[in-house]
Order: structure tokens, then C-alpha cells, then sequence
């Protein structure tokens, strides 16, 4: 349930209320609304005044685009993800010196891509895989930012790490591995920046919506949903794209949702295809890993694209863009 | 191995020089080449004059884009579904009586449709569920062909149905249940008519182009095939589209690809943007489910398009099909 | 809904009455019983006295546990299979010539095989495989049962070949590719002879299920389920076996369950655990690939057992079905 | 690749030899072997004097059974997990209360269980739902211990509870959601206590060995892996229990592997056959949900055993034991 009240006091009143009688009751101010969120189920008559009463048969209520009809756009530094409009983020899968990112977000942007992304902290499957190169390597993006004006995004994995990554990142990446942890998605919801939340490969969209309520709950409404490939029988790539999941998420959530290309192709001669798809399901923007030498990357190497692949996603995704009506700034 | 000779006789040769050497071979006509086949391997010097040999690390040959470089088109009728243009074949799930199939071929074609698809025996997975109409549906997809002038596709289940299909039909489809079913493939080689393969839900990339390899080495180039969807964990959708195969696919044979985004759906609401997705994956056009009044169809009510949605759907496609640089006629 | 009446007249008359009320309706004689089967739903008053109505939410009414509570045995040749009993088939893949087939024969006779299986008629992927050697195979499977009294099972692709199949076989199979055939599965109900019915590797339970109501509905009561694994994103084995399913399963039938452990091991060093596992998650048998020289085997060379590790088999079930309270004859 | 080395001195020499020529590598005592761990790989000749070198394969070098063939316990307590013996933890899904901890201790001791589980945090879907009752719960299983001598088993999700888990807890559970939280993995490299590490529903055999990995190169050789049921397409029980995979582990690993049949079975009809076919299928324990009243639960209501139910599935159990030549103890 959720009860739209018209003030801070008032919200933090209905809460305390609430929980006198047991209910447990959330106060948070998110999208412009003073809002107290309990489990959805049966409501509780209240004497706190209210303007309005959310019931909801889902438990992810407040991402949920019942109630809230209307986009809901996301910042990245200054620049606004939301519907109607094609928003890029592009770069290498892990940052691996200056040169190579400062080479790959000058290429980007004069390419038109909208913010850079690059991995300090990489979630490797074995122990003895390169695990990023940590906070020299947020250090790098920053100079990358400082160098073309494109905002940055890198990805998380350690609570404890949070703090290091809100100085230098403009948004957080939240990697398939953990959008589960609830542990750091709670303690994103206190971050102050927004956060992509990568689909979990083994996870229903369900799920996904309701990772994205845990860090709406716990305070952070600037949440775009990536999706970016699940695990299915066939192999034949590597990973399956579920561009239905993005036409089913886009009807129900306020949130903008992007598609990763990258991952579910894990080769390159796929990659634009599946770009293309992304956008044409309905998404509101791509993140694509883009790298000056693919093959001697340091990760992913065979999936990353090279400077001119992306010049010629960008173009293809700008007629695209056109064809559905949307902007391609 | 293929070996590609200068005409029949020297096939028919070959193939006897093969099979005398115990060699396992089969002598085709496709596609304006006269072929024997071998199974893939160690190659066989032969005596019998030959103009190429075209040794492959697969097992789908002749369907392969690795040897036959040009794409390969299949008229179904008198119309072409060929790389670089976009083909609609449209149509109720199953035909249910003169007024409703006359009624949607005349509005699918109005709009822009190149085929008409109608169920005639439906492979239902419970036996108490309707079972098509039989002939009796067959002829009626006869009728509204006369009406609109346009070629009618229609699903085979059983082999001995074989001659009385393939009487009425321009196209026979082999369904999702059916991929693996040899028998019919087999026979099918020799249906003289194009075939609409479906992929299995619960098959491969890999096996499906092998189902299309059993159909061309019986005697059948007239392959289309046709992504429908496969079962994951996922059931948010009724399965889940896998476009990242059609991308794949579309690199890997020279026959044309198409996509049915009504099937993966299960739910008109996701139809047009899993069409478009398609489409933008590369797909070469789109087996929709079109009803004139979808809530009372008799089967796949949920998932079928009204006549106004297809109409927004011709629209929507037409100007991707310009974004992406195809004929749309 | 299924009336059970009191003999042939009655049913005749009921399905006559029920048909001219435009209710669809089956009449067969299953188990002893003579029954009218109509599709699941809304219930028909009629005037043809019964004896009792079947009302279920499901439509695998005839083979549901819910009204026929006590187990169905079915006869393979003159031997049963049952709950409270373990059945064990065993065999080569395929047929591969009069030597090879006796002395597997006579090697699982001896080691207290049941029945014996053996493929003539071979769904193979790749159109270049070894397709089975056809009539010849299956009289070598009738030379095997003269030779050592066990009555033989083997698969039917083509409807077309079932008299030839008929004539040879005790019990028919149906392979995991054809579960959903449903031409083949209407007419084996009219086959005189038992089925064992493989779970497709892409199908749900609830088909699974379906597909015996198919065979059952057409008049064929001799219905084995087999369990040999599904697909799943991990391919670490084969397939993956889905014991749940056979829990499942021997909770909502009357009809005997059994596992396949040989296709979803795919490599005999793990088929004795997924054998033990069948048995202990309550199956009622297992068919189990055996093969004189399995390195040299012409299909599932990796997965068939030595005669030695058969016998290993064959004493760990034994010491399992006594430890689960069943009889091993 | 792995150095064997004669003492720590030598082990440390190593490692920084190693190092000092790029090759990033690890100094590990583990299971009475003083081990210095690089990546696979191409082999580095090095001066320091080491006893064995072992090259693998597989990134899971440590965990692997090609170089330790001898089967490794696992202290719970000063009880023994190991090979040859079935180890049973059971208990509820959630800590709720010092009644409900107590009883249900009390009863599964009487009823020969090994050890008791207990959830304090609890890894939820949904922000709304119930997240355990925290160190209280924590304090209810001390309790429960003392009353019973049961050593306890509890999940740890923040890594930053882990010494208050560890003070607390005799094993530690990582969740299914948490098996590639690689932050938390390395974490409780140094954690102390034994790892009861479950299988991701979404994750591979082999990314599941690497996990185990992970910990053990981070300095802790006391990890159980812990099958638990994967996601399928077919969701007829609440996961599909993967005896394959525990088949697979047991050959490939030293380590001990047990399984959960609640989970997968998601109701209470299935969890005895799922228990058995873990047992049959080669593991060396169970861990099984069990509470005083199920359907009042606070959470996985409809999956844990009543008391009688949990005595029966013991006594089942022990019989299989016998019978597979295991102790029971």
C-alpha cells in the first residue's frame, strides 16, 4: 500500500502510526511525492490524513507504472535518460590505463554517445582473473570525464566500496551477480546517485522490478533497469536477449529501461543486430562495450566493439531512432 | 562434403561412384546448382569430373551461407521473401468458417499484407481442445485467396495429409512441435512447395538449421525459417523471442529468415514492439496472428491482433523497413 | 468430464446422446472400465444412466490418480510393470547387427534384465547420421527374444511403419522428439501394443501428462511414462535429469513412471548415480543403454554401459529396491 | 598451477619469486598442505625448491579432485561431514521465535539429525517481506545449540556481519542469490568457520566449483557445496533438483557435497522422494527444512516437514544409507 501524503511531517506521522499498530511502514520522498509504503495486502484505515491510497496486487508498488502514468526521467551528471529519447553509455569493459580510456571516450563522444562506462571492480567468475583495477582505475575515469564532459559509470560490488565509487562515478552499475545482494541494494538506496540495474541472468522480471523496489524503499528513486541476457538452453550466443522483458517492463514501470547488447552477444558480429532489437522492443537507451583494440582486451574481448563498429551502430541507431520517433540528441 | 557438378547426369554418376565406394550420398538439384552431398569429413577423391567441392565443418550443408554466399529467395506464390525486403504473412490462428478468414484476407491485405496464414489442423496440446477444421478449412484459405489474390500458408501435421495440403496450400508450415519429426521433414523434400519451418521451443540454432538441412537434402530448397520463441525459466511472456538467434541465423544460411512475434507474446499488448524487434534483429519479415475479433477466437485468443492494431503494426514496420534500408512493397 | 457406465451399450449410447448435444465425446474401454470422455468443464445432464462422473480442473483426466487412485500395471509381453516393483529395460541404441544385439541380450538377461531395448528406426539430428537399419534391426530384435525370452521394445518414428513395428515389437516407444507428435500419438492409441512415453526435453510436465491422455483417449490404456531429462541452461551432462518430475508424476498418475538415466548422463561414468536416483525418487523401472564394445557403438557411443558396468548397475538397484521396500524379480 | 611446497617459509619465498616475475600468485595452508596457487596456465620454472607442481586444466585447481584424490571432511562443529556417510542439518526456514527454535532442535536431534539450520537473515524477493529476525536469531540458535549440543548453520548475506555471524554459527551458509557475491566469497576466506556454499539457480557446475574456489584461495578449505535445485522452463515444482550436478561434483571434487530437497520440491508432498534421490544420486548429506507447525510459518510455509513427516524421511533415509554401504550415524 501506498499512502501519498502532503508533507515530511505528515509522512513521518502516518508512519509512527503505522507502526504502533504493527504494520511496517517506509517514509520516503521520491518523483516529488511525500510517500509511506507498506506491504501491499490488506489496508489499514488511518487517521493521519492522506491524499491518496495506493493498493497495488504487486509488491513492486512504487516503480510501478499504475500509479505513477508518467516517465519518470533519470540524471546521469546533467544528462536525463527517460522515454522518448535514446540514450548511449559506451566504453571498455574494464578500464586498463590512461591511455585506452581516455582514447575510447574521446571516440564515443565524437561519436555521439551520451555518457562513458568502463570497469574498476569486475565480478570474475574465476579467482585467478584480472579483478579490475580498483580505484586507480576510478581515478582514470574521472580524468576521462574531466577530458570529454561525459558523465561515467562503473560498477560496484563492494558495499564497503561505496562511498570510493559515489565520489568518482555520476552512476552506479549494479552487475547481473548481485542484483540479488540485498545487502547492497538496500544500502544503494542511501547512495545519492542513480543506478543501472543489470538484469540477473537467472532471474524473472518479476524479480528484477522488485530489486528496483529495494532501492526505491530504502531511498533512491533514480533507477534505470538494464537488461542484458539470460541463461537459457541454447547457447548458440551467449546469452539469450529478452527483448520481450523489455517490452514488458517498459508498460510496467515509470522507470527508463536500456538494453546491453553486448553481453547476450558475446561476439561482435552480433552486436549491432542486437542493438538494434533493444531499441526497437521499446528501450530508452543502450550500454555497449567499446574498446580500441578488442582483441587484446583484457576482458570480454571477443564481444567488445572496435571505434568504427560503434560509428556504425550509432549511425544505424540514429535512423532507427527516427523511425520510431524518438529524439537522438 | 558437397560437389557441385554441370548437370544431372554427371550427379547421378558421381552419386554411384560414391555409394559403390560405400560412401553414403545424395544427388539434389537446389538453387540452380546440381549437388551430391556426403556426410560432413574425411574427403573422398572421386573419378567423375566435378566443378567445386565445398567441404564444411558442419553438418548443414547445403543450407549453409559459408558456400553460397548470395541470399537466396523463396516465392510463395508469385511473391518473393528475399534478403534487403520485408514480407508479412498475416492471418487468424485457426480458420473457423467463410466469413471470419474472408474478412481478415481482405483487411490483412488492405493493409499491406503479403500472405494469408489460417490454421487448418492445429496441434493442441490437450485432446479435448479444437482441433481445426480440417479440409473443410483448407478450402475456405482456397477461397479467401480468390477473394485477395493472396498466397495462403497453412500448417501440415500429418504426413499422410501430405497431398491434400499441399493441393490447397502456396506454403506449408512445419510447427514449433514438429521441428524434430524426420518423418515429415523427410517427406517434405518432396512436397513441391516452400516450406515455413518454426523453431522448436525446446531446439537449438543449430538443430534448426539442421531441420532445414533435411528438407534441402531431400529435395526441397524452399526453406524459410521462422524464430518463434523457446521456453527459459521466464514465463512473463509465453516464451521468450530470441532474436539474438535470428541475428545469428541470418549470417549463417543464405535462405530467408522470418520472426512470429505473436506466439513468444501470448498477449496482443507486446505483439508490435516484439514485431519490430524482429525486424531490427535483421529478420527478413513477420508470421502475425491477425483476428476480427480476437476475444472470441477459438484458439490463441489473448495473443491475436485486432484488424486496428495490425493496421498500426504495417505502419510501425514500414517505417523501420525505411530506417533499415528495405523494400517494404 | 469422464461417465463411467456399466457396459459397451450404455457408453455408446451416452457418447450418441452427449455428441447430439453438440458435447464432443469419446467412448473407450480402459482398466476395466467403460467410459465417455468429454472435455474438462461445465457438466452435461444426461439421460443415459451412469455409474459414476469424474469431475476434474485438469485435462489429463483418464491418466489422473485423482479418481483411479489404485496403480495401472501394464504388460510388456508377459511381464508387468507396476508400482512397488522395479522393471529394468536394457540395450544397445541401436540395432547394429545379429551379434551385437544377441549377446547384449543374453548379457542383460543373465544380469536379471526385464525386457530389451533396442532402436532400429533412429531420430537423428544431422540428416547424414546413421538413420537405423530399419525391418532388418527389428528382425534381429525378434531373433534376441527367441533367443532369450525377453520381450523387446524399440522406437516408431513414421505412423506409417506401425503395423511393421507392431509386428515386432511388445512395447512401442515413443521418442523424446515425438512426445508431442500428436498424428503418431492418435494413432498409437489404436496400436494393441504398450507405449513408453519419453518426456520431450522442452516439455512441461503438465504435456507430458497430456500427451498419454492422447494416447489413452484414443483407446490405448498401456501407457509408460519415461522421464529422460530436460533441457537447461547448464550442459555440464547431457541433459538434465528431473527427478522432481518423477515425483511428481507417480503422485498424479495411475500409470507406471520410469527413468532413462543413459541420455541425460551422456557419459557412463555417471549413470549408475542417476539410475539409483530414479529409483529412489520413486520410479518404477528404468531403460538403460548397454553395449558389447560401447567405444565403437554407431549412435551414444559416450553414454551406453559395459555388460560389466550393467551388472554394477544391476546389484546397486537391487540392494536400493530392497532398501525402498520393492520387488526386484 | 599449483606449487606444493615444504613449509610456509618456502611458501612465502614463492610466492614472492613469483610475483617479482609478474605472475600474481597466492600462499594457502590448506588441508595439510602448504600450496602457493598461480593462475592456469603456462607453466613458470622458479628456483624456490617445491615438492610437487600440478597443472590442471580448470581454473578450480584447488577444489579439484585430479590432484587430491583422497576425500576431505569438513568439521561442523566436531562433527565430520565427509564421504562415506550421510550428514543430515535440518531446521527451520526462519528463526521466529525461542519456542519454535527449541522444539524443533529438540525434535530433529531425537530424530538423528547431525546438526541444526536456522535463518536470522533471510534473503527476500521483496523489500515488504520479513527479513529475519537478525542477531536475535542469531542468539536463539546459541540457545538452541546449548540445549541440544546440535552445532547450528545460518546464512550470512552482509559481509560486514560476518563476525558476528561467526561468533555465533558453526557453519556459514552463502545463498543461492549470493554464490557469485565475490566481495562476501573472499570475505569468508578468512571467516574461520566451514562454508555451506549452495548452487546459484542460475549459475553452472563449473562457475559453482570456482566459487568454492574463491574461498579456498582466500585461505579457507572447510567449504560443503550445497546442490539446491536450478531454473528451468518448467516450473511444476519450485525448481528442478539437479542430481546430475551432484554426480558431476563428486567426482570432481574433494570436497564434500550434500543436497536440499525443500527448496527444489517448494511443498512438502515432494521433499522425502527429492531427499532420497539426493542420497541415491552419491551426496553425503542433506539439508531439510523442518517446523514445529509449517503452515503457520513466516516464511516457506508450504515447503518444510512437519516433525512426523522429518522422522519418516529419516527413517527412509537410513535404510538408503545401508543400502548404498554409507554410515548413518
Amino acid at each position: 500500500m501506498l499512502y501519498i501524503v502532503d508533507g515530511p511531517e505528515r509522512g513521518k506521522a502516518l508512519r509512527e502510526e503505522l507502526e504502533s499498530r504493527g504494520v511496517p511502514a517506509w517514509y520516503i520522498e521520491l518523483w516529488g511525492h511525500y510517500i509511506v509504503a507498506t506491504p501491499p495486502g490488506a489496508r489499514t484505515e488511518v487517521k493521519t490524513p492522506v491524499k491518496a491510497v495506493v493498493e497495488l496486487k504487486t509488491d513492486y508498488q512504487l516503480v510501478s507504472r499504475e500509479w505513477k502514468r508518467d516517465p519518470t526521467p533519470v540524471f546521469i551528471g546533467d544528462r536525463e535518460v527517460r522515454e522518448g529519447k535514446v540514450f548511449i553509455i559506451a566504453g571498455p569493459c574494464s578500464v586498463e590505463g590512461e591511455e585506452q580510456i581516455i582514447s575510447t571516450a574521446l571516440a564515443v563522444k565524437e561519436a555521439g554517445a551520451h555518457a562513458l562506462r568502463g570497469g574498476a571492480f569486475k565480478p570474475r567468475t574465476s579467482p585467478y582473473a584480472f579483478q579490475g583495477l580498483g580505484e586507480a582505475g576510478l581515478k582514470l575515469l574521472a580524468k576521462a570525464r574531466e577530458a570529454t564532459g561525459l558523465p561515467v559509470t562503473t560498477e560496484l560490488m563492494d558495499p564497503e566500496d561505496l562511498p570510493l565509487v559515489a565520489k568518482y562515478a555520476d552512476a552506479i552499475q549494479v552487475g547481473a551477480r548481485n542484483m540479488q545482494n540485498f545487502t547492497l541494494l538496500k544500502k544503494l538506496g542511501r547512495a545519492g546517485k542513480p543506478i543501472l540495474l543489470k538484469r540477473g541472468f537467472g532471474n524473472t522480471v518479476e524479480e528484477w522490478l522488485l530489486a528496483g523496489e529495494y532501492v526505491a524503499l530504502h531511498g533512491n528513486g533514480g533507477v534505470v533497469f538494464v537488461e542484458r541476457g539470460i541463461r537459457t538452453f541454447d547457447r548458440t550466443l551467449r546469452f539469450t536477449l529478452d527483448v520481450g522483458a523489455i517490452a514488458y517492463v517498459k508498460q510496467h514501470t515509470h522507470l527508463p529501461v536500456i538494453g546491453d547488447p553486448s553481453h547476450p552477444a558475446g561476439d561482435r558480429r552480433y552486436v549491432i543486430p542486437l542493438a538494434l532489437a533493444i531499441l526497437a522492443a521499446g528501450a530508452d537507451g543502450l550500454i555497449v562495450e567499446v574498446h580500441p583494440d578488442p582483441d587484446k582486451a583484457w576482458s570480454d574481448a571477443k564481444q567488445q566493439l572496435t571505434f568504427d563498429q560503434f560509428r556504425e551502430l550509432m549511425a544505424k541507431a540514429r535512423e532507427l531512432a527516427r523511425a520510431l520517433g524518438k529524439e537522438f540528441p
